[in-house]
């Protein structure tokens, strides 16, 4: 049997039950994830194009979109949720593969989730088994098919979608070739578009074309067996080179969503180590920005090639700027959105803080690493090296900080009671007998 | 300015009403080719697994599924009637790409024609641009996009929707590139789908995604400014190989329109001129079955390959018989779908006729042409020789003939009334003032 034969019975054949605890327990995690920053995306203005076009269509009110008043169709939720959890650049990565998974998956199956009241572990499970379809296929096709320009996200997304949609369907193992292989073949996403809202489109519709795919093969719609494998299937035709092996290699043995990684920080990574190593500084060495004479950091090349900007004029260019990353790590102990506002940008405070960094390109210093020495107007000279940056699958963040980051980024949009009581909720989803009971908790009233 | 920005701007710059006449009126045949197919497609139970998804979704009934008394939201009309057009393969074909440009296109734009109650005029100008701009970013990627596995009507596709659906909405020029961005990057479909209702779900979602980017497009939503040039661009990453003057080159000067072929039998290309030279012989030399002794066809070596198959057994394989076309084409003087039924392939008289076939491969002998000599009883022989197959556009069906292949089609679906006054409607509409109008005639109660 072939690659998409195996992959969808593993996925239809593997019981939730019998998942391990630790693989449903990063699930959470990516779940928590994902809500904090969709909950904080769904403030976004673009948000409200999706749902004008949604307004003018109309549907049944069967799924929630997180962080509004909306409840819309299955498929119109899908694609605005997984907008919304793309939006930010602040969900998670599959480090293997730069796969997003959570962001086209998580959209699958909340709606469906809601609508027939499945429990919190079939969602979990249903998300694990997609996350691992969509990492798999990853893995055959990385990085050729990235190196094309094919955004992965987009692309493979569609897989896991419809893989967890399929699940919480109850597809048998035909229907979900067949899921498979209609979701395969609305595959799409170039990263020209990236720097765009077309960008989050791309998990969006990932999302509802893994969705409808799902849907409709429960109803008996038909589609190619052979995806992945076929002659014109998705890994000849959007990669080339592949390795089909990959596909189906330690499938239910090893769990890939162990590869991936939480950002901790609302920026681009080269600077979450310099980040990581200010933050240190702060709590644990307790150095307060106003004795600070210079800080002088040994930094992997790229971070000279992509964020040595050390007076950005806007919030949006603070991102790119590593001086201004460094200067509120110390400030702030953070680097939550809140910390690349056009407000933060003009603080006297952080552009004192800017003028002190001083950068040495240096290419023993691997993109998650830094070492850095601050230069203290006692004359005490404090240096901290970075070996793995937090939010890699080699120093991941902990179950703490996800809370915090989900805790910070839900408060800008939900009161803070519905936040404890998301968290409790969230932590515990294992235990939740219908998931109608959670999507609720994720819907803010529209005033005016 | 890049050919993204021309292509846009040609879009949204030329008058509808300073369209050639010709280039209105191939439209029209366009339509009814359209209408005809999708209004006898729309009896194939699959159809039945799309309107269960949507009756599941609910939705504003804003526009009408061809051959239903189903009307449903933008979106889903739009995907339904994509599917319907190209899913008895019988849409028309632009010969330079093998783009069925009517299938994606149409169905994005009945639907805002009917909402917006815009004129005939307005309607078939728009799809006039939206297929232009589909046949030359086509002749830009062709043949290398094809030869990767690509269907090319699903990827391409999504530009000729979102041009056409995009002059609908009357997007300015940025709106325009913005909507290109958007379809463009939804552009998929593999070839290993084919032979599943997966092939004709790619006209469907390219209409679909079209017309999404448009709608997103005109309130506001963002993509790249180089769809088609840009280095992780549509040309680059889908097809590698390209030209991008052929995007440009003689736009608003020649139309590709008139390079576009409507199928005149309901069968694979490669048997149209045995049927053409059959159909000649029976009308114009009154050759009658009975008196047949053989049929001696020179054929192309290609017919060999593809349509050698003396005797199907169902109807569906009859269409992959060469000896079958030849019978029926001179019994019935057609091969409309209901030539290619079971029960025609089990009619003694065809039965006969094609025991009486002798193909001979002859390299000489073109795809488009064939040499046939049929031996009578009474000592006769009569020889035809077809040099371009009837369809084709150098050979096109004229407009009686596209006129009865909607009437055939149409009727099996809607009473003759309806159809007769459909025929009128349509061959008079670039003076129809509400496109709200058209779409009521093309509406099948259900029954039950």
């Amino acid at each position: 049997m072939g690659a998409t034969y195996e992959l969808a019975q593993f996925i239809v054949e593997t019981q939730v039950n019998e998942l391990p605890d630790d693989a449903v327990h990063e699930a959470k995690r990516c779940l928590i994830n994902f809500l904090g920053v969709a909950l904080y995306a769904s403030r976004d203005p673009s948000l409200g194009i999706l749902l004008g076009a949604f307004q003018e269509e109309g549907g049944k009110p069967r799924a929630t979109i997180v962080g509004t008043g909306v409840r819309t169709t299955l498929l119109n939720a899908a694609l605005a949720n997984g907008y919304l959890g793309h939006l930010e650049d602040y969900d998670d990565t599959h480090f293997p593969t730069v796969i997003h998974v959570s962001s086209p998956v998580f959209p699958a199956i909340l709606g469906p989730a809601e609508t027939l009241g499945i429990s919190g572990m079939e969602f979990l499970g249903a998300f694990v088994l997609g996350f691992e379809a969509a990492a798999h296929i990853g893995l055959a096709i990385h990085p050729a098919h990235y190196d094309l320009g094919w955004h992965i996200t987009g692309t493979v997304g569609c897989f896991g979608a419809a893989a967890a949609a399929g699940k919480v369907l109850g597809l048998d193992t035909q229907q979900m070739i067949y899921a498979l292989g209609a979701a395969g073949t609305q595959a799409a996403g170039v990263r020209e578009v990236f720097g765009s809202m077309s960008k989050p489109l791309h998990a969006g519709r990932a999302a509802q074309s893994g969705l409808l795919a799902a849907i409709l093969a429960s109803k008996g719609f038909t589609s190619t067996t052979q995806i992945l494998e076929g002659r014109r299937g998705f890994c000849q035709v959007l990669s080339g080179k592949f390795d089909l092996s990959k596909v189906t290699e330690g499938l239910g043995k090893s769990y890939e969503l162990h590869n991936n990684g939480l950002k901790p920080y609302a920026c681009g990574v080269v600077n979450h180590p310099l980040i990581d190593a200010m933050v240190h500084l702060r709590n644990e060495a307790k150095v307060r920005p106003g004795e600070v004479l210079s800080i002088q950091a040994r930094v992997s090349p790229l971070v000279i090639e992509l964020v040595n900007l050390r007076h950005p004029k806007v919030g949006l260019e603070s991102k790119f700027s590593i001086h201004h990353c460094c200067a509120v790590a110390l400030v702030d102990g953070a680097a939550y959105p809140d910390q690349f506002t056009d407000a933060r940008v003009k603080d006297p405070a952080i552009i004192a803080l800017r003028d002190k960094v001083e950068l040495t390109s240096d290419p023993s210093i691997k993109e998650d690493q830094v070492t850095v020495r601050v230069n203290l107007a006692d004359g005490r000279s404090l240096e901290r090296h970075i070996e793995h940056a937090n939010g890699a699958p080699k120093n991941p963040m902990t179950d703490a900080q996800v809370e915090e980051k989900f805790r910070v980024l839900a408060e800008r949009t939900l009161p803070k009671k519905r936040v404890d009581q998301l968290v409790d909720t969230l932590w515990n989803l294992e235990r939740i007998a219908d998931m109608s009971n959670l999507t609720p908790l994720l819907s803010r009233r529209r005033r005016g």
